[in-house]
């Protein structure tokens, strides 16, 4: 079987930056293709009645701790932002509108959101934030990127990627669709490596 | 160092369970005995607000799947008792109390209650159903059990080593702290081997 893993993350999810580290290189190893889907955890958490993981009592400092841990294993930079959590709308919608021109684009502007919110603490949030982050490093327009953030088709694409991720089960950020298996957590890089090297078990 | 590997779990927690499997021979590997140290989840969840994951909205479904897949992966019998979950009080003070005679015995007894709760659906929940799953078949006076479990030096022993263990930061199982460092989870086990075997990042 050849499908794409569905990595599914929340751009303002700290675990779902430090996957970003790992998934191509576990996808390109057995030959897959990634196709990343962006979400908004705070729906999710709705229904779940969980919280960002570093703000819960008892658990947040086990959390911050491993998280600053697991950046150091990976060898990728590492900051808690001023702004976190932050409101991920905006980004996520660029995603999709670029996703839709040039799927390759769409994964380097979420690298270059990922690398400025979390490796550097840059605020991203509002369209102008994530525009001027983004566009010129990138080579996208601005205007267009601005104007279409506002549109009522872009902001109804992310709402149907955000209902299907629900719909799938999506509750947490990264998550991985491998064939229709989900598996939660940078945790899991092991075991999903593992079923797809042997078919699954 | 040589210290053992705390490793915190309720008998009620399925994850607690999978951990029982992995363990020792990780610990092992590297020269590291094990401590066994059984701790009460629910007043964990009375301070983060949580309950058990395969009750919970949305994540449930995924937890119960991903037990499943995990406890096919590690080899061992798995089900799901009737009286899920049950209040492991019981079990925990008698493993306190054997622990402070023969702690080798304690640990046969875990494995013993775990096997007959997870691996066989058998509800050991009240003392003289736990009395009568595992006291013969480990050579441990039943009467003497019993009594145990009713006696104020029994009680406060538990109480003292959930205290520990929550003054310690253990919200979930299992919980493993390796020379100060907490890691939360059997996806763990890995991270935990690299750590024991570079000494740490």
């Amino acid at each position: 079987m050849t499908s794409p893993i569905d990595f599914y993350f929340d751009f303002s999810s700290p675990y779902g930056y430090l996957a970003t580290a790992r998934v191509e290189e576990v996808a390109a190893k057995h030959g897959r293709a990634v196709s990343w889907r962006p979400t908004l955890l705070g729906i999710a958490f709705q229904k779940t009645g969980q919280s960002p993981l570093i703000s819960q009592p008892v658990r947040g400092p086990y959390f911050k701790h491993d998280l600053e841990r697991m950046a150091r294993d990976y060898a990728i930079p590492f900051v808690w932002p001023e702004n976190f959590p932050f409101h991920s709308v905006a980004a996520s919608r660029a995603f999709y509108w670029l996703d839709d021109q040039d799927s390759a684009l769409a994964v380097r502007f979420a690298r270059h959101v990922f690398q400025n919110y979390w490796g550097e603490g840059r605020d991203v949030a509002k369209p102008q934030q994530l525009a001027d982050a983004t566009c010129d490093a990138l080579g996208i327009d601005a205007d267009a990127m601005l104007t279409a953030l506002a549109d009522s088709a872009v902001k109804d694409r992310l709402r149907a990627e955000v209902d299907q991720a629900l719909a799938k089960g999506i509750f947490g950020s990264p998550m991985f669709d491998v064939d229709g298996e989900l598996f939660w957590g940078c945790d899991k890089f092991g075991e999903i490596d593992r079923w797809l090297a042997t078919g699954g078990w």
